[in-house]
């Protein structure tokens, strides 16, 4: 596969100074990858940290931003950060209120997250953590016990990133993110393999006029493989699975999300295939996001992530957020 | 290539149903094709109208909100709308204020909203066009004479919109987008062939180990064929393609745009060799946007837009805009 790149060993260095070009709002520090707000730590104010494998792009770091994270750690490709990088996010972002990390479900992220909380704690900043596990297409898996996080993660970095701009202490902020979780669910779908800069061609094989149903993010095996189906047969089946788990009785928000090398265009239409499943399971939709927000890299396909909210759910959704990739005013 | 879709036939109007549901802020007409934002026509301001052949997202539908445009018109994939989508837009987006066609230079294209132009005259509107035509890579292409017009589409649209809500008369708002063309040099690079969903493989025949240098967003032909570059030596190239042509005296607003299927992180990092090009030539910049703008379905590549700009045109740009892709505030 070529890939816009210089060597595979420089790549997320070079995407770190790529984007501290890009967002003034942001301040980078590329040797020891911690992007951080350019504002914090804010008074009073709770600090949010996340991270994980790069390669979801823009997940974390274009998610950093008032009313989102205040600060991101990415590792190498498909790789845990480690403690290190998350004891200096929360040292750089902690006003006294705390911080919370965010952590998706994977082995190593929860190891180094729980390290790392033990470290900031040992230097007097107080840490709570939430664990993102929507995927409910397979439990355990490749880098997993239990459930994988996946898309659900922009809901609890969106939410809980307002609740804690809104100055709520460090155990509602860490409680609404909980709730989130709980509240989401999300399934994933494979039309091509992912290729890592490491490795250089597909991590694995996907036949043409196949697809992967309940793929994870790093290309992890899914349910099973199909020959390839509709956009409409797709949309039955992936809500089909989220409905399966998650049996809303408010309005949820969804997130139509590309994996990566999926026209925007198919984004939009296989929304349009979203949208009708949910109409006819009565589900009410109370917001819509469509894009490519928690990516694996160059793979093709989509995810689909539900999250039942009540009012003050949706209010925190729709404070005010200014991020690189996501932004909208009151 | 296995696509997200139901039909090549109703990929489009499957599109547009989708972004209805994802935006409340749009008022989309499925049946004919025009989305429009849903407070138009404003009291008092210069419509502006834009359009051109799907498979671009977001471009065009994707910019249409204040600050923007007023209304877009979808074509079938890669090929022009007809003159009656652009002159239902006028119609719906006409305050009495007039209205502006940003046309992209494609044979089709301009023929059609000449021909609309006349069209929605003799209903009453008044119409100026501004053509744009920001390709170095060639003069004169498989769908065009003279050069083609790409990646600065968003500056015209986004600056003349600017102008446009200011509520500037037409002729200024005319001016504006022209000097924005004027002003503005793009140049693009493709790593793989564009798949359409009406031929289902790849349009043209691109090998792996091999990149084209000035490609379209059609999957044109460009300048050349190389052996695989690394992100330096495309960087040094295309904005070396770009300077040769415009020789900025003020700063520039960048645009690093990816074609569709190269990852977020890929773009990243190609952003950061841009920047340390643009540095070693003198060339100071103002502002930076990086991510998936103005796409080719689901092509790998890049392309590198710079638009010089003075004092009121980075005003105009800085302005608050509020559309699915391109949003910020004050």
């Amino acid at each position: 596969m070529k890939m816009l790149i210089n060597v595979p060993e420089t790549v997320v260095a070079d995407a770190l100074r790529g984007m501290a070009a890009a967002h003034p709002s942001l301040s980078v520090d590329v040797d020891n990858r911690v992007v951080v707000r350019r504002d914090a730590p804010v008074a009073g104010k709770v600090g949010l940290v996340s991270g994980g494998g790069s390669g979801h792009e823009p997940l974390h770091g274009g998610f950093v931003g008032p009313g989102m994270l205040s600060a991101a750690c990415p590792g190498e490709v498909f790789t845990s950060p480690v403690p290190d990088q998350m004891v200096r996010a929360a040292a750089a972002v902690d006003s006294g209120a705390g911080v919370l990390f965010v952590v998706k479900n994977y082995t190593g992220d929860v190891l180094n997250f729980d390290m790392a909380a033990e470290l900031a704690e040992d230097e007097g900043v107080q840490v709570a953590k939430v664990l993102v596990n929507d995927d409910v297409a397979v439990t355990d898996s490749l880098f997993t016990a239990g459930r994988r996080g996946t898309g659900a993660t922009l809901f609890v970095e969106k939410i809980a990133g307002a609740a804690a701009e809104e100055g709520l202490p460090l155990e509602r902020v860490e409680a609404i993110g909980r709730q989130v979780n709980e509240s989401s669910r999300s399934f994933g779908v494979a039309l091509t393999a992912v290729s890592t800069p490491a490795k250089g061609s597909p991590t694995f094989d996907l036949p043409e006029g196949e697809l992967e149903l309940g793929i994870g993010i790093h290309g992890e095996p899914g349910r099973e493989r199909r020959a390839m189906m509709t956009s409409r047969e797709i949309a039955d089946f992936a809500v089909g699975a989220v409905l399966d788990d998650l049996h809303p009785r408010g309005p949820v928000i969804a997130l139509v999300n590309g994996m990566g090398a999926t026209p925007l265009l198919e984004l939009y239409g296989f929304n349009a295939e979203v949208q009708r499943v949910l109409g006819e399971r009565g589900v009410s939709v109370a917001r819509t996001l469509v894009g490519n927000y928690v990516t694996s890299l160059d793979m093709a396909g989509c995810s689909v992530s539900l999250c039942e909210v009540d009012e003050d759910l949706l209010r925190l959704w729709d404070a005010p957020v200014e991020t690189p990739a996501l932004r909208w005013g009151r």
